[in-house]
């Protein structure tokens, strides 16, 4: 079996699911690679090797450099925030490494095209973590929109509400807290959370071509973690927008960190001639479908159990009726890029993709501060 | 316009019930007589005065023997507790009246089976209101049963869960409470709650032919309204049993008052080898209907808001999304009541159909006293 | 008790809610008059004739001039399309009428402007059809937002979406068409979907400052019933619209006629510091809650069956557990119309309140025509 | 750190879910030992030999014996059909071995009392895998009952719901299929499904006095894989009954494979004097409470989305929203197995408690053949 040796960058949320991921493909997926856990960075060495103690990482280095320097690192994955994948990804393409960056790829549009010029100068296999994609509902959405079940399209709706940030005793910056400082997130929810819902939005409905946004900052000052201060927030907290997509559907978007009772509710609508689909991060395992050309008597929103062997991915887990979780949507992401570089046909979103939902985010983010419609200035075309 | 003039035995829920659907039932279904609120009989003539001023009855009884007499009264309408039942239908039938009568039928079988001989004997048009037949989701379910869409029958579940007599301070007898009281109600979740369950479920599933129940008293003495004393409960709180339908179906049944947390849970579910059903009276307005021709990929429980006007009696009202209520069953009741005198097809339940549920409810009880297995002492055969 | 004179001009859809309303408050509430349904008024004397003596109206009229001119009418009840609504308006303002109006109030917040200075300057007692505010899970969420338990609102957002009008061959204009008509409706979802939006939210969550909203026309062209020709649709089949309110909160609002799988789904949710609140038309008795202080080991949204008599108006239906339906909250709003004439505290939404949600939905459809961001021209302040 | 080496007999559905535990606990849990994959045995040596290196077994064994033979294997873990337990379990206590074995624990009772002897005469610690006690939802459920919040409990009901073997054509017996077969099963429903429901029910809510049980067999025979012929099935294929516990709550209990729409619908729900809980295998993540004391007016089923960090074992997981799945119940219990010989405080189900669930099925089953109430033959006491 061919060994892909994995230099991971950073052990967060994000590196913790990574890193499960990876050991856990081959016990599930038939790949021709296994994944090597060769190699954990972080600047603090202590916790470094705890973590690489704790997931069976060969090795720890302190400084990413010197990781994407080694020649026993097939690819380097980024799980570190926003203000480091521009550096980093165009260090690796240089290093002829393959890439496997957390998303938003970058902090904004300009910045990310040079990470897709680098990578694809480098021609190595490159990918952005936007995992919900590969959630069995919503691959099932994909299918079923492929197969032209939807018909005409007439409306995309989506939302990603939460509510950890209310408390205005919050600080911004540091450890878990830096999706709230400007400086290494880039922006608040628009990069946080939109970015998934554009990402799944673009996949599943086409490109968008304009969009009308507001943003809001309810929490105008918070005390920041690294310098002591109470200093200005420079996130957007809320922002809501709406789009015109290409196929001529109109479409509402919105995200907040403020929907006191919602922990992490990205949903999603679709409204077509014949067919309607909604999809709930909460009740991951289901898909909301409707058919109107089922007979009347009896036409009602299925609600799907996405877990029968027949449904995507499912065969390689368990029994009928019984759910996976979160987790498995980066096993997905893992098995479908290892599958990609088998094939040749490399696995979405490559960093070219995940160009198209920051280009989005950048008119999201201009619109709110113009109070204009923006054009997205889309490479699609 | 041909004019049925009604006369009203008893005011409380159900008369209230009844009357809004005289009131209504011309202005929404084409039917071809007038109901007239002739008259209304209660013990107590000042309150039988306010309810005959509240819903426009032109008199007042005090005396149902005197009601049943008068001849301006087509219809005998029988709102009182269980133990008047049998009197009063069979002194009305000798008095040649139409009969509507509230559920149960009797205090048992013995004195149903008299009533069936009355009403057959004087050849009057009869019913008893379980009234829940005629929710359109529940009507639904029926015809598509009856369509053959669910195959061959596996199983049938039925509970029907209150919580309003938890409190041991909660008196028996009396105005509102005479369902606590033994010799008022005959028996207690068995008569009241699983009597509504078993008619739904004969309509729906055919004979029930053995039974194995178990009854349960939580407090065992209460005081009592009328006598001021503290007595002995003699009603059954709660009781559960197995069954065994004669088209080789297994069913459970449920009824409590000691469900905390459901004031009316009224829930059925039929599973064939086709396809289920399941309604719950606490939405009544849905039927979830799960259908395995529907293509596995999008298969799932359909969740039918019945509110479209080619759905059972739907579009005698309003628009489809709109939902009815509760009390639109009884509307629908004295509709069918109505066409059935109109076409000489008498609607059920009719009393002998009543019956039937009156004879199961012995077995039941029959099964709890001996815990052992019971016979029903069904008619039908 | 005294008598109140009801002139119902127009016989359609909600001439038939309202019609059930007037018979039915009287006896499940305790009002002080009698609502005497006098006349009815349509051009077509047949129908109108029929409809009278399907509802018990005492007289017929064929000119609404002569309904608003006879001296026993006390309450003149506009049911027609929205072209109407001001001209009879005024007309019966100045024969001093009670008035009654169909939503949404006008045409424009011109014609509305008008209408009010017609009511308050003839002191007539006015009210308008938005219906919704009285579907006691709506009144609840009044109730619980007025005693403060969300605390500050960050987020308001609200939908109405259906799905009849996807077909190409449906006509515009004509009976039970003209809502697809402009020269009759005005707008679109607009006026007719998101008017009901916005009236509950202005009543929920307060003024709206500005507004940004696009709209979309799907079938350029249909049918028109009265020419017989192919004419261009003039009305919007989706709005959409973020706004600001202002409290601070921000909004989205979304309505369209071709949302496949939705009949009637009004929803509405707002989010507050504390606790937020959902609702949705399908499930009209329940509302979901969510409150944070909660513990946390046990939080999560309530779905509350409000069904319960210290529950808004439901003292006056049944008994715990049992649904009322959409035809209800007519009744409400006729027993609380009465209770305001019998109180000289007039029940909401007046002739004036009606005009601040058309001034929202008149800069709704300014921004769409603009693509801009609009300000509301409010009266209030 | 300390090794802790399996030897896993069997490779079917829970070999891979218990190899899946063994790998990930660690890396999730601060546990001291490391769970070393040491052997997997099963008699198809290829089959054995693909499983080995799919999940990183360090070796194969064909013979059960031989395994149980080896030094360096610290526990034996039973993952083959039930006709086996005992005797694999007596060998591997005698050989020393800690032991995990698949429910249910042995084909009946008097099987489960020598297997409880030879643990307990061995002082191997042992388990049994009812993996759904460690559904976080339902560790909560746990914890809310033992903190008294129900008060006194007046019912429980259960229902195990599959719909896999409908079909005719199905045969009995077999990789796969065993559950089927009688002599390698012991019994149908009550020992694959109703023993999962009794373990729970006699955890959360103590010890069943009574039962009284029907049970069916719908598809009277079908070809045995093994034998190539068409043999009388002899397992139940449903199974239904009422219980009694020894704290005065009423019972009821159901399972069937014939249930059209459900997969593996496992749901329970629990009704106290002051609260009530449901759960749904379908819906794992989450547990619906009602609890009475809460205000009148906002009172409702609260839907607990188990997912944030102070609710069983999720801080072990991601952040709040993001649902686990079936598989981690697994990793729970290893977790506690593990804890379990740490702290010498054993892990329950143990051989002891899983007997106690035998005894139930034993006498559910023997009411079901002789149509009477059976006494459980509790050790308890």
């Amino acid at each position: 079996m061919k060994k892909l040796r994995i230099g991971l960058i950073g052990y967060g949320f994000m590196g913790r699911a990574h890193s499960n991921a990876y050991r856990k493909v081959g016990n599930f997926f038939a790949v021709e690679h296994e994944c090597v856990l060769q190699a954990v960075c972080a600047r603090d060495a202590a916790k470094a090797q705890a973590f690489a103690a704790r997931w069976g990482y060969r090795s720890v280095e302190t400084d990413w450099r010197k990781l994407i320097a080694r020649d026993d690192i097939d690819v380097v994955d980024i799980c570190v925030p926003n203000n480091l994948h521009a550096e980093i990804s165009i260090a690796a393409a240089k290093a002829g490494k393959m890439i496997l960056c957390e998303k938003p790829l970058a902090m904004n549009g300009s910045e990310g095209k040079k990470m897709v010029a680098a990578v694809e100068k480098a021609k190595v296999p490159n990918m952005v973590w936007y995992n919900y994609r590969r959630i069995p509902a919503v691959t099932l959405a994909k299918q079923l929109i492929g197969e032209g079940r939807l018909g005409k399209i007439f409306h995309y709706r989506a939302k990603f509400l939460q509510d950890w940030t209310i408390s205005a005793d919050l600080p911004q910056g540091g450890t878990g807290l830096w999706r709230l400082d400007v400086k290494a997130a880039g922006s608040g929810v628009t990069g946080d959370l939109l970015a998934h819902c554009i990402d799944t939005a673009l996949w599943l409905n086409g490109g968008i071509e304009t969009v009308n946004a507001m943003t809001e900052t309810f929490i105008k000052q918070r005390k920041h973690t690294l310098t002591g201060k109470v200093e200005k927030v420079g996130i957007d907290d809320a922002c809501a927008f709406l789009a015109r997509f290409n196929n001529g559907s109109l479409a509402t978007f919105e995200s907040t960190r403020y929907a006191r009772g919602h922990k992490a509710l990205y949903t999603f609508e679709i409204n077509g001639e014949h067919a309607s689909i909604f999809w709930d991060l909460h009740d991951l395992h289901r898909l909301q479908y409707f058919d109107h050309r089922d007979e009347g008597l009896v036409r009602g929103w299925r609600s799907i159990h996405v877990s029968d062997g027949d449904q995507p991915y499912m065969k390689h887990w368990w029994v009928p009726g019984l759910q996976i979780g979160y987790e498995h949507s980066f096993i997905h992401q893992v098995a479908d890029f290892l599958k990609g570089i088998e094939t040749g046909k490399p696995a979405g979103p490559t960093f070219r993709d995940a160009l198209e939902t920051q280009l989005v985010c950048d008119a999201v983010l201009a619109s709110a501060k113009t109070d204009a419609w923006q054009k997205v200035k889309t490479l699609a075309k």
